[in-house]
């Protein structure tokens, strides 16, 4: 009998295909069109020298057992920096609420393996990151969406969603990906008084908090429900599963992230890891750890904040000058993404393909939307191309704009 | 509210928990025990010198590409490595149907999530991996077991399960672990045709084919696949998923295997992965090819067959000399595992405690089995321990070993 495939699948994977919006991605890999449709660090941040050292230093002195299977909880020295760095909340984190993943990407999965039963809902921003949708996709998510402005998410349109009885929320409260916003210190209040009140986890998704240029450091979700419970001083048990990442602090290709939750969530983490990987990489743990320790880390992100600023501000001042009026943007305080929003009944999907063949990428709305909204808005992408690209991506982007918006 | 995490995990999640066995092997991590129950390669012959120098060359020549984000699939020039190494099987594979995996515990868990809806049987060989048998917990599988004698899976009791309509065949044709048997070429045909006759997929998992000490290498159940379906020389579309890892060639710190399949499960997995953790770490890829290229991969494993044979050796003669004859094992022709049997109604598990007091240690055969078998049986590792660790930690066993069956 020739093999079918298809009567083996599991339910999950028949839904499993292709999106429009990754076919569409794959235009702007062509060698001369300017990309703000990615979400890669510049290259040019990356510590290159610090790296090679740390790799010749971590094969000298822990010999094979760098290349050796290691525990799935992460390696200790590693998991220590992590939690001492998020003492700097206000919080005191064990090391021992400290997992390790290959990526925030695996930290999303692995949410969605521990949380969601087919058709349960899950509360997102409108809109949210694309990553997640892609991870909880597997596992039958339904979303409630709540919309976001200038400020992050509405906190007025969140309880009505959390009388849904959601399974968590799901927030990315620094320079959203892909909006740019950032949630307020007083609604970050807000969000965890509204979740404690109706027992719903919160998700927080934070991979950018460090790349901030301007105004003042907010608190973590994280931090503001241990000081809620009283618990700054104790192993934290509360409602938030927290997640960061080294791939926009060192490098992306390490794939390296972790997640901070009460004790009982990282023993099911633990499990779930086992069966899903046994183990992060042992020599990149080990090699990120000696790059990153005494101080290293703060002196290298201090490079890329000030290299990100600059680009913001090109993108920003080209933007303010090429674009037309009737174009709305964001003006993040940091991260990597910005926001631009075209009139009502404009659709990005039909605008990407033009500005393809006028050389310029971004990602279209839609895809950062579970519902299909979102549809006359744009995530542009400020961290990877140089100043002089950027100024002459969004010139011709800001000339196809102008063009389509007066021709109306 | 104070948060309560039970009502809010997934069915799936209810049922993780800590295995017995994952407790009792803790007892096995005090210094002064003579191990055998982990599957860890030795340490001694990981190439850390030439690792060291392709660390380097690859920050050199690739710069800040190595460490960016990087394709789903994996890097392009180590896929290719990988399908001009299966050649050598008589077996034509593209580059494209070669999926990187982090390790292939990962490989095992895509399996499940493409192919496991909850209540589904898998046909496993008894005893089975117990990597495989956590990874498919996730997704409530269920198991029909077949026998096993020294000459791998019984093809005459394989039928009887397949009429039962189970999702895959589950194999591990070369010195299995736990049981170091490995699958006659006279069976390996016969579970193609069997497979094929009844239009079940085969998983075969192939960690340790290249390890081989002694007698002729056997073709992969894929390229005996590849040639029941005449398509040796074309892209294969059978019947079989591949996966085998880097894990016992180079080192296992570095979490890379791979999966080989026809176009479409290979079309599958990348959006499987791409979901699960984006990519395997490109800086990890990157060295390993650098490494394993131009023959280096070979001449090493030459080191590693030699190591493994006479440790092999040693633990073997050791046995034949202290193990009481009541007590049956294998005599592996490669790979890291040989298995004990002692008289029907000894329960090693039981066992297993007396042997931590005596500061030796296994795995009792139980772990091994999805129904509770295996009960009289252990296994043994015999790559990780040194030649007089060997011969020293096998007398301990072997002298409580006679105690027990003798005072029975």
């Amino acid at each position: 009998m020739q093999p079918s495939w298809e009567k083996h699948y599991a339910e999950r994977t028949q839904k499993v295909t292709g999106s429009i919006i990754r076919e569409l991605l794959k235009l702007t890999q062509q060698p001369d069109i300017i990309s703000f449709a990615g979400g890669l660090p510049a290259p040019e941040v990356f510590p290159l020298q610090k790296f090679q050292e740390a790799c010749n230093t971590i094969l000298g002195s822990q010999g094979p057992q760098s290349l050796q299977y290691s525990t799935t909880e992460g390696h200790p020295p590693f998991r220590k920096m992590i939690a001492e760095d998020t003492a700097r909340e206000g919080i005191k984190i064990p090391p021992d609420l400290v997992q390790i993943t290959s990526g925030s990407q695996q930290a999303l999965d692995f949410v969605g393996r521990m949380l969601i039963n087919r058709g349960d809902k899950i509360v997102v921003e409108s809109p949210t990151y694309l990553g997640a949708l892609q991870a909880w996709a597997v596992y039958g998510a339904q979303y409630l969406t709540v919309p976001m402005d200038e400020h992050g998410m509405r906190m007025d349109k969140l309880e009505e969603a959390l009388k849904a009885n959601p399974k968590f929320i799901y927030v990315l409260p620094n320079f959203q990906n892909p909006s740019g916003a950032t949630l307020t210190l007083e609604r970050r209040q807000e969000l965890v008084e509204l979740a404690d009140k109706y027992g719903i986890p919160i998700v927080e998704d934070d991979p950018y908090s460090r790349l901030r240029f301007e105004g003042e450091h907010i608190p973590s979700v994280l931090a503001l429900d241990a000081r809620y419970r009283n618990q700054t001083e104790d192993n934290y048990n509360g409602n938030v599963i927290y997640m960061s990442t080294f791939s926009k602090l060192l490098a992306p290709g390490l794939r390296l992230a972790w997640v901070i939750a009460p004790k009982e969530i990282i023993q099911k983490l633990i499990f779930i890891k086992q069966a899903a990987d046994l183990h992060t990489s042992t020599f990149n743990q080990m090699v990120a750890y000696e790059a990153a320790r005494d101080g290293y880390l703060d002196k290298h992100i201090e490079i890329i904040r000030t290299t990100y600023h600059e680009r913001r501000d090109v993108m920003l001042e080209t933007m303010d000058e090429v674009f037309p009026t009737e174009v709305k943007y964001t003006r993040p305080e940091g991260g990597m993404f910005l926001w631009a929003s075209l009139p009502e009944g404009m659709d990005t999907t039909e605008i990407f393909k033009k500005a393809v063949e006028q050389k310029v990428a971004f990602v279209p709305g839609t895809a950062f939307s579970p519902d299909g909204g979102e549809k006359n808005s744009m995530r542009i992408n400020f961290s990877f191309c140089g100043p002089d690209d950027i100024r002459e991506g969004i010139t011709r982007l800001g000339t196809l704009l102008k063009e389509l918006v007066y021709s109306k």
